[in-house]
């Protein structure tokens, strides 16, 4: 069996999730990692994996099939994919949805020139949660349909909370709201405001003689962060911090709620819904999948930027096309 | 706008169901129905469409970019979809699970030597439940997976009911068992029988004077049918019968357990559920996003069969690549 190799671009949580990704796929090898810290300094899980430095990436163009960017969506993926797609195939999961059809752009254009494959925004949302909405919307074009998050951390929250003065440590959880996905799942379609879909919850070490009321009020009154929000705030110890909330679990819901039939009267739901864990190691797998699909894509010649809409489902398995009717149809 | 014009073979539930699918979505119509008994006798909810013998199908093949068939896996379509693929650009829901790889080769010869396009076992189970298999089986390689079906009505046991001494009418429900839901839900993994996931739910009405003793026994202890699950058997009026049974719900839910991480210890789950008001208005409205996506393809020139694993997603929305990046990623 030909191995598929993959390289790394940042080896933070998402990098990690990765590489364990990579070892429960027989198809796959791990063959690099590209760090902008000082590679002497980056211990990897697995043995014999060279680590070099991000600048030093073009000089190992040869040593990889698909390379996948971790780095960040706001500063080094616009950046990093484009100026990485003139040497290699690449994977990001850029998430900044307003700015994709930009990034896209700039991708294809670098991606055509030097003749290589690239996939933006996979994950889970962007990835499998917009791959849902799609199909749902598609099959059930009278209806509404409705994304829910959580229980899960948000990065861009998290960090929102540690800006705040006197907050030593904080992480935020975003959570749906029960009564909302019932309303959803008994087809009323209802018109819900963020308020009524989701409920934010805030941990927080303050530092040491701090005025938690300040920080509680500042929390609450964030704009656009949280004052569309019901939020809690909650003072906890620094031990406690570390015991309860170093995991990383999120998940959602994409529901379409749609009508079929004569006079449009017949209730149909299509629910998808994910439960994860961890998120970085969710995500890795959903990337390590889609670089199997993108190693049969460039066999055959393909180049330029996709995404997860114009990939066939069939070439993220390692099964063949027979084997997949035989076993899975 | 060009609209793409979509053909039936077969006017019962299935063909009802694509013919009011059709009606949701602007850039189709409805060009032709063509059934086995007399043209004349069928009366279409949509004004205006021509009915025609089955026989005659080959003489209009110009009247359709795609032809949905809508006849019985076990003797219609094994002979119909391949003969037809010589004519048109065709669709079926073929769902006899062991006899897909047999039925794939016969439908690609066909329709390669006449220059067609053919997708075989289109609708949810074979269809999006296969697609979810097959996502989410990639993606957690490590796990399990698991399909439960209803509560809806099962076709085949119905039929096999009515088959009995006595019954004059019946139907029965294929009901997922709550527990094992739950099981699987909280990973961990088990290996569950039949009589474990599934019960079954029948409803009779017996004749004047039937042995109702007697034909519950011989359903309870019906083989391969029955005797592997625990199932009830209620005895009704016609009149109730009529009232509560005619309508077809059904859905199910795919899930995936997998298990990632360092040790292979971080829980994960999919879960991809579907509840149905109208089982054959949603499978009708299935098949015919695919028409549209079958459309694309052949306008691009690719023949030959296909399952709804080769078909990339962006196909089957009325939106452009561009759209569906603005508005669905």
């Amino acid at each position: 069996m030909e191995m598929i190799k993959i390289a790394v671009a940042g080896y933070g949580n998402l990098g990690r999730g990765i590489e364990l990704a990579v070892r429960q796929n027989e198809d796959m090898e791990l063959t690099a990692v590209f760090t902008r810290r000082d590679p002497k300094s980056v211990k990897l899980l697995t043995e014999g994996v060279p680590v070099y430095s991000l600048d030093d990436a073009p000089k190992h163009k040869d040593e990889a099939d698909v390379l996948i960017l971790c780095g960040g969506s706001a500063n080094d993926l616009p950046v990093q994919t484009p100026e990485l797609a003139r040497y290699f195939n690449v994977i990001d999961s850029f998430d900044t949805h307003a700015r994709i059809p930009e990034h896209f752009a700039n991708v294809d254009k670098a991606s055509k020139e030097s003749g290589h494959l690239a996939f933006i925004s996979l994950g889970w949302d962007p990835g499998l949660f917009s791959l849902n909405r799609l199909y749902a919307e598609t099959i059930l074009p009278k209806g509404k349909s409705y994304t829910f998050w959580g229980k899960g951390v948000s990065q861009g929250h998290s960090d929102a909370i540690r800006r705040v003065k006197g907050v030593k440590r904080g992480i935020q959880y975003t959570c749906p709201i029960d009564d909302a996905i019932e309303q959803v799942r008994n087809g009323s379609q209802p018109d819900l405001t963020a308020r009524q879909m989701h409920k934010r919850e805030c941990f927080v070490v303050a530092e040491e003689g701090a005025d938690k009321a300040a920080i509680e009020n500042e929390i609450k009154s964030m704009k656009n962060y949280f004052d569309r929000y019901d939020t809690s705030v909650s003072f906890i110890t620094e031990e406690e911090f570390e015991r309860e909330h170093s995991a990383m679990p999120h998940g959602g819901f994409v529901i379409r709620s749609g009508l079929t039939g004569d006079n449009e009267q017949t209730p149909q739901r299509i629910e998808y819904s994910l439960t994860l864990g961890s998120n970085p190691e969710f995500t890795g797998s959903v990337l390590i999948a889609f670089a199997r699909a993108m190693k049969r894509l460039t066999d055959m010649g393909q180049t330029g930027c996709k995404t997860i809409f114009d990939i066939p489902p069939a070439y993220l398995s390692p099964l063949s096309g027979q084997q997949l009717r035989e076993l899975m149809l």
